[in-house]
């Protein structure tokens, strides 16, 4: 076991997730079970409540709050966009040392990967022990080494419900629909549309994802494709889709305001849908076209978080104290895939983790590029856990008596 | 009892609900009780499949399928947008007599209950024994008489849930979020954004509504005072908002794409809540602004559905075929309200509903035109049964050690 006395530190940071907050109560339910741990405190909007020493104290913090808290979707101790400079990260690692903070969680993606790499090796050169353990969460699914992130089931859950209730939509009231999903450079939440169908005619019928490169031309074409054969198409669309060159498809559209990590902002508003579903007005000659921008919803929607999903993000926030605590360990909690579908969990360096980010594989897209594959659906399907009912009609058609004509 | 033996026939028009498909199995399955019932048919595509005569026979659809169908947003007979012209009534009115149909039921708004109020007139004029009932549903609660339709609670609760994860996400990382709710005349959807919130602090801070003219200078002066008071702002505007004159604010930015009924397209677009957006980074200067229009997700998002509005749903459809088969009635099924809470359904003559629509009451919105009332929580709560869990943290601030500084 880990000897060291002290203060345990918890923060979330980037976009909130449905199950962010599972995490979060499980550090702090486990950290709170072990002698050498003092208190436990959370930053308030993550790096930056640390760097301005904005903490609060979770140590009496009631079992019932919390618990009621890790169902509530967003990030409960508030979060960040704040950029990780090397000033940022030499003032986290003096905080912590000011408070006798011994154990550092921090929840979040690739940059909150990155902020904890740092703020180690700060730690080590001032000879400071300081364990940092990063916490993965993410609704895009993109972090490396880890099979999938917490975070990003529940956000496909949500997904496909949204699709499902938008194929019965499309199927009542014929005509375009195009959805746009959060994912600016992986496909995997885009692809989570799919999740939902059950009939070979269900929607969404094409599916765009960013590791495919999109054109104007072959957009236009399936969707015509698509109406001929079923009278009504439904398409699903990454926010991140890109031409040939890398060039955003909704760039060609927006200002493009930029968050402090220099990333352009493509959620919040509504103009690479209403591009599309103009080009499907003009292109392909449809006067029903329709758009929706699912926007954040996708990621703080109350009340559709998928069980597996939750389960798994407590179990990361317990393995991640037992790991700095028991274990006097460094890295980021990871996911492994065993059988179909059970899971371990592992720690793997920091590095590995942190910055870069991961595509969906290739696999899981169709050769033409506008569907996935049924390696996706068995990738994917264990993740979202049990959808809510949906089902078709049964019922056969009457035989005409007066020939069907229509009204004079 | 109603004497007259012959078929049944239902029809589905208008915009899909959550519940639409509890009162199509509601009148099928109590319908299919009755010995006077030969068979019970389903026009697909609602008057456009009858005029055309594609009909389905549910007479021999199982009750799981049935169930399993009530469970499921959307119509699952499949609506229409036609207009329901005198010629196309008397079409109605052929088709009915051509199948031996004695028992007609329309379920859809204000411009169904019209259709029926027509077919009616035309049996009557023929001695065509055919009994035409109305039932309602609508997800924008502005049909007349009945204290609220089926389909406005299940609505109402997707949007409470989406803004109660809209405020959770506005906190953890502050800005101005807008959230463009459907709604053309009525505020009641609009209203419903309010329902989840629960500490003093909680968005939506200001709700738009229809029934009140929304001026630009109104608006970014409200946002302002929120945005100064809680550092964040949180807005729910109607997608029917309009100025002064009655010309609609989304109007002022789109091409403006009518239905067959005359009316604007709205949804299905961002155009109105990128409007507003810019309008707060323009007139307030706050940089971090995000608008969703939330779209077609209100009516038709798969597991969302409110307990109560099922139930009532369902009861409006079982009702329906009682007044016309045991009670040989034609009208339009309505609520009323008793206690606090329960309802009883009562008849209603056709054209007491047919055409015109309802607004909500002016107090249901508070004097400043940007908020809901107390009488309208009370109203609009026992509508969307219980919502999920959401929690704020419970936790003491820690003393600051260094100062609080800013990072260097």
């Amino acid at each position: 076991m880990g000897k060291v006395e002290g203060k345990v530190l918890v923060a979330q940071g980037g976009g909130p997730t449905a199950v962010i907050n599972q995490s979060f109560v499980g550090i702090v339910l486990e950290a709170r079970k072990y002698p050498q741990v003092h208190r436990v405190y959370g930053a308030v909007h993550g790096i930056q409540g640390i760097v301005e020493e904005t903490l609060v104290d979770l140590t009496e913090s009631t079992t019932h709050n919390l618990e009621q808290v890790a169902a509530t979707p967003s990030s409960a101790l508030r979060s960040t966009r704040m950029k990780p400079t090397p000033e940022v990260c030499h003032r986290i690692f003096e905080v912590c040392r000011a408070h006798d903070v011994r154990y550092f969680f921090y929840i979040g993606g690739n940059d909150s990967a990155d902020t904890c790499r740092i703020v180690n090796e700060e730690a080590k050169k001032a000879d400071y022990e300081l364990r940092v353990i990063h916490v993965p969460k993410t609704i895009d699914n993109d972090l490396r080494v880890t099979d999938h992130c917490p975070g990003y089931g529940s956000a496909a859950k949500f997904v496909a419900q949204a699709f499902m209730g938008a194929n019965h939509d499309n199927r009542a009231l014929p005509g375009v629909y195009i959805g746009i999903v959060m994912g600016r450079h992986a496909g995997f939440l885009t692809a989570a549309s799919a999740l939902g169908r059950m009939y070979p005619d269900d929607g969404p019928h094409l599916v765009y994802c960013p590791e495919v490169p999109f054109t104007k031309k072959k957009f236009i074409d399936d969707v015509k494709a698509v109406y001929k054969k079923y009278g009504r198409c439904v398409v699903a669309a990454s926010e991140g889709i890109h031409d040939a060159k890398g060039i955003l498809i909704a760039e060609q559209f927006m200002g493009g305001e930029k968050d402090s990590h220099g990333n352009i902002q493509l959620s919040g508003n509504g103009g690479l849908g209403d591009l599309l579903a103009q080009w499907v007005r003009d292109g392909a000659e449809i006067k029903r076209v329709r758009a929706d921008t699912l926007g954040y919803l996708q990621r703080s929607f109350v009340g559709c978080a998928s069980s597996v999903d939750q389960h798994e993000a407590r179990e990361v926030g317990e393995k991640a104290a037992q790991y700095a605590i028991w274990h006097a360990q460094d890295g980021s909690v990871a996911i492994r895939r065993v059988g179909d579908y059970a899971v371990e969990y592992f720690l793997t360096p920091l590095e590995t983790v942190a910055r870069h980010t991961a595509e969906m594989p290739r696999k899981f897209i169709n050769k033409d590029g506008n569907d996935v594959t049924p390696a996706f659906m068995q990738y994917a399907r264990p993740l979202i856990g049990p959808l809510p009912i949906s089902a078709r009609l049964g019922a056969p058609a009457v035989k005409k008596v007066l020939g069907g004509g229509k009204a004079k």
